[in-house]
């Protein structure tokens, strides 16, 4: 039974009910946490192998490199043949470096700012526009806001962005960038089909440095059985005649841990060299032991592909979970639409228009951390303020269902307090 | 004997001498490197302990943190504290990072050109000048380069810089930095010491955000028992009325794995502040494990310094050989000074003016691999062209007795060359 169609009476009453519902979850006084991506304890617990490795005396790369002194720029040839192959990247166009990708993205956007992408001058002092899916990932966001690059959204679909929207920006030359989180996307579950990325990769654009920042962060974080392969984007590219418009980013952080993983970065061989050039001013090297201290525990593809089937028994019960909560408590109403995403760490749920801030708000009264309204979007604004990251891996299955079920109360509260004010006014007495 | 008081005839006796011994050297096809500042094996192999930490089951910091997981930009405080004890830095003024001390400074240096430091406006756009103490750091002032940073150098004697070459600068509101390695610097040894420091962080500078880059990259690294300890330098800025003038860097580069250790960063607080505001958004955390594991092998401030006195008793024999080869071969001349350090990685060669590059040359021919000739100069020019870095501590003993005997005969074979070409032409006959 939609909001819309009750009658005035019945919204009353609904509203009364929800706010007793509401009060009572408040007097639970709960302490939940769906706010950020982050694995469970069980499922760093697969990877304890990581903290009694290397292991005593081992500490020599397959080439007899020292992995314990300076050097190896490229990170450790293993590592990168293991993540080239599930990454759909030459293992030659394929860099490991330490724990985190997003600093590789700021790195790379650093330079790009001050030095110059491949074939282009430097971004800084002029306007910078990036476009940017939405919804979509809040630290890709707050780095472009740091640097002062004006974000431009456009929507995100299940297989990719508005190609027409992205089309008409590219005419602008000062559009240098676009983020992409290619496969399983933060927040919504979308994944970019191989039409999308030839588009992506083949367009006209005005600027000739024009870079897509390919995220894929979640290339192998299956959910179901319908595993969708990572793609051969920079393949792609030179194909398509743009060799060097593709950054490749990703990162163990949640395969193995997820502070003290490896990350890697993809691009054409004159994106390698030129990431090579400015890095060799940084550093003297990644942490080679901690790239040793992968490959003995990984093996190779088969090995990682087998520790995310693990993390897949332990996560998608979870995504189960909330999605059977929202269709049953929310199901009704006709108020709130979700995401059904076959893989990555998100559901993206739409509440009713004007209300997510609200939703929030009420949650956090109750004990409950949502991301912030908002958060997926450039300069954390809604234009329809609807938009609820949900998180569902950290918390333990029974807290996920009780964060969720508060949170249900919330959205339902929320919308009838917006039909309620909606109402007209009663005829005076 | 002086070469410059030899007659004509022993100097060519001398020469063909001399041309003699380098054509056995180069006979005896060598391969030996002295070029980078890189710990031995022997030297690594005192931390093997950390190849299996943190140890089975062990994630957890003192305060329950689970260190596999994301966050935790300061680092842990364990290890931040028995660094603060050793670097003479309050603990909450020093943060804990990944393996490089470099990519802190490269990244501080990013930030004040891009967003200003504490108190200023981005430096980007605007000319900017160093400070250079020669002979110093050549990664050092390979940073400047990359980021169009004008390099200007200031002669470095034992106890720092000279100062009122650095006071005349300081007048120049386009002087916004400084690099010192104030503990056996790299490369003559020399040690800066209180008053100078002193001067340094309370002296009149044009630049309101005048930063010197504090490297105390050898803060621990004694070569004799008369230990310099680190300068309480933030307290001296604090005191001077100057708290954010001054960056501290450090490393266990060369305590535990030179290629895995962990990095540090130190500042006034407010610069704290603005470091993990830039931080937060480039990672959301170094890698906590890596910490951990240290903590767990060092233990405490004393741990370090028993490795290091560890570390000592293996390479001080090397210094001593180097100084005392050198002393054998080159003493009779005056035609080289060398500095004799108490501390860090290196000793600096002073060759006949107008012959480093030469006898680098010759090196290199004869398969004794030298840093290049003018490295320790910004853009890689020695004025005089005469200083020469050894760094003794990664061969084998055996090996640098090996380099440095053939060096010496470069030395004299490129000074006696020099010398011949210098003399007056003979009348025509």
């Amino acid at each position: 039974m939609p909001l819309s169609e009750l009658t005035p009476d019945e919204l009353t009453d609904l509203h009364a009910r929800l706010t007793k519902d509401y009060d009572d979850l408040v007097a639970r006084g709960l302490k939940l946490d769906l706010t950020r991506g982050k694995p469970a304890s069980a499922q760093l617990d697969l990877s304890n192998e990581l903290l009694t490795l290397p292991g005593e005396g081992e500490f020599r790369a397959a080439d007899g490199t020292d992995c314990r002194n300076y050097g190896g720029l490229t990170g450790l040839p293993e590592i990168r043949e293991i993540f080239a192959e599930l990454l759909n990247v030459p293992v030659a166009q394929l860099l490991a470096g330490d724990n985190s990708s997003l600093s590789i993205m700021h790195d790379t956007l650093v330079w790009c700012l001050l030095k110059g992408p491949v074939g282009g001058s430097p971004w800084a002092g002029s306007p910078v526009k990036f476009i940017c899916p939405v919804p979509g990932y809040d630290r890709h966001f707050a780095l472009c806001e740091q640097y002062g690059i004006e974000m431009i959204p456009v929507p995100l679909g299940d297989h990719g962005p508005d190609l027409d929207a992205v089309r008409d920006l590219l005419a602008d030359p000062s559009v240098k960038g676009m983020w992409v989180v290619p496969t399983y996307a933060n927040p919504t579950g979308a994944v970019y089909d191989e039409a999308v990325a030839r588009e992506l990769v083949g367009m006209t654009a005005a600027a000739p440095d024009f870079r897509i920042f390919w995220d894929n962060a979640y290339a192998v974080h299956h959910l179901t059985d319908a595993e969708s392969p990572a793609l051969d984007v920079l393949g792609m590219a030179a194909e398509a005649g743009n060799p060097d418009r593709v950054f490749v980013f990703a990162s163990t952080s949640k395969i193995t841990f997820a502070g003290a993983g490896v990350s890697f970065f993809g691009g054409s061989p004159a994106t390698i060299a030129w990431y090579q050039q400015h890095q060799s001013k940084r550093s003297i090297g990644p942490d080679k032991v901690n790239h040793l201290r992968h490959v003995r525990y990984l093996k190779d593809a088969d090995g990682v592909r087998a520790l995310m089937a693990r993390h897949r028994a332990l996560i998608a019960p979870k995504f189960a979970q909330v999605d059977a909560i929202l269709t049953e408590r929310l199901g009704g109403y006709d108020t709130a639409t979700w995401t059904h995403p076959i893989g990555g760490y998100f559901i993206s749920l739409d509440v009713a228009d004007g209300t997510a801030s609200r939703v929030v708000a009420l949650a956090k009264a109750a004990g409950i951390a949502m991301t912030g309204a908002g958060a997926a979007f450039p300069y954390g604004k809604d234009p329809r303020d609807r938009n609820i990251r949900i998180a569902p891996t950290f918390p333990s299955p029974d807290d996920v269902a009780g964060a969720i079920e508060g949170l249900t109360t919330c959205v339902l509260l929320a919308a009838t307090e917006q039909a309620l004010a909606a109402l007209p006014a009663p005829a005076a007495g």
